[in-house]
C-alpha cells in the first residue's frame, strides 16, 4: 500500500486538492505543481487523472469495508456511536468521494458503479447492525423497521456532510463536525431504543445539543 | 413572471440543460445554441450565466416558499403525503439546484447563501408542520422530537434524489421517483404515528414496497 514515495506524495496532494477544491476543478497540472514535480514525472506514475481517483477510491473502499465487517457485532449504543464516528471520520477524510459523486459518475462511469456497489455493501452491513442491536434488545424493531432504519443510516452517512453546507448556522465550517454527524444519525435509531439503553443517548444529547 | 418570449425560452432551455448535464458543464454558448439564438442576443437578455441561474433560483424559491406557507395547516397523513409529493416534484423540476449546490455555492456565493436561507425557512416550516401533526394527534412527539423530525425531513427532501443515484438498484433512473421519495420521507414520521393514523401509512407501504 505504501509504494513509491513520489507516488504516495502525488496521492496525498491529490486527496487534499480534491477535498478542498472539488474533483472537477483540479487538473493533473495542478497536482504536479502542488507535489513539486514535472507534468512528465506525474504522467510516469499516473497516466490519467482517473487512475489517481481510482487509487484514492480503492483506499476509501478498504476503510469502509473494514468498518462494515465489524458492524454485525455491535450490541450497545456506545459501540454504535463509536462505529458511526469512525465512519464519518473516513467519509470526511475522503470527502470528495460522496460530495462530488455526480461529477465522478459522469466522468468515470466504472468508478461511479464501484461507489454504488460500496454503498450496496454498506446497506447490507447496516441491516446486520440493526438486527444485531435488535438481538441484543438495544432496540425494539420489526425486520421491516430494521430494513428502513438501515437505509436511513446509509442515506445519512453518505449525504449528511453535504447537507451541512446547505443549511444556515454554525454547521458552515470548512470541515463538518463528525461527532455531531454521528449524533444526528443516532437520532434515527432513537425512537426504537429500549428504556435500558436510553441513558447513553441522553448523555450524547446533553453533550451535543446542551 | 412570463416576460419576453425569448427570455422565457432561454430560461426553459437553461433549466433543461442544467438539470441534464450539470451546472458546471453548461456554457452560455451552449444555451444560446440550444435556444437557437446568437451569443449576442443571449447576452442582451442575460449578461452573465449567474443572472440566468439567479432567475431560475428565484422561481424555485417562490415554489418552495408557497409549499412552506401551507405546511402549518397539515393535520393528516394523506395531506402530509401530498405535501411531500408536491415538494419532491418541485425539487425534481429544478433538480440542478440541490444536486449542484457545491459548485453553485463556490461559483456564486450570494446564490449559495440564498439556498441556505431557503432551507432555513423550510426548516421552520417543517417544524410548524410537525407541531401541527402533534396538535392534531396524528403523531405523538415531544417538542424536542418534533424538532429533530423537522431536520430529518428537510435533510431528506434536499438530499434524497442525489442519494438515489448513489445506491444500486432500480433507483438508477434518469429521473428519481417522487412518489417513492415521498414515501421514504414518511417513514421518518412512522415511529411517531398514532394508532389511528397508521392505516394510511400501511396503504402507502403496500403501494410502494409491494
Amino acid at each position: 500500500m505504501a509504494g513509491h514515495p513520489t507516488r504516495e506524495r502525488i496521492l496525498q496532494a491529490s486527496l487534499q486538492l480534491f477535498n478542498e477544491h472539488g474533483l472537477a476543478a483540479v487538473s493533473t497540472h495542478r497536482i504536479a505543481a502542488e507535489t513539486g514535480i514535472s507534468a512528465g514525472n506525474l504522467h510516469y506514475h499516473f497516466s490519467t487523472k482517473q487512475k489517481i481517483v481510482e487509487w484514492l477510491l480503492r483506499r476509501f473502499e478498504e476503510r469502509i469495508d473494514t468498518l462494515d465487517a465489524s458492524a454485525g457485532g455491535i450490541g450497545a449504543i456506545d459501540d454504535l456511536w463509536l462505529a458511526l464516528h469512525l465512519r464519518f471520520e473516513a467519509i470526511q477524510a475522503w470527502r470528495f468521494v460522496y460530495r462530488d459523486m455526480g461529477h465522478l459518475a459522469l466522468e468515470y462511469p466504472p468508478l461511479g458503479q464501484r461507489i454504488r456497489d460500496l454503498n450496496g455493501r454498506s446497506l447490507m452491513a447496516m441491516q446486520a447492525l440493526c438486527e444485531s442491536l435488535a438481538d441484543a434488545s438495544v432496540i425494539d424493531a420489526t425486520p421491516e423497521q430494521a430494513q428502513t432504519l438501515a437505509l436511513q443510516i446509509v442515506f445519512t452517512t453518505t449525504c449528511w456532510l453535504g447537507f451541512e453546507q446547505m443549511v444556515p448556522g454554525p454547521a458552515q465550517r470548512p470541515q463538518g463536525d463528525t461527532g455531531l454527524a454521528a449524533y444526528y444519525t443516532l437520532t434515527l435509531v432513537s425512537p426504537y431504543v429500549s428504556r435500558e439503553s436510553r441513558a447513553y443517548l441522553d448523555y450524547l444529547r446533553a453533550k451535543y445539543l446542551g
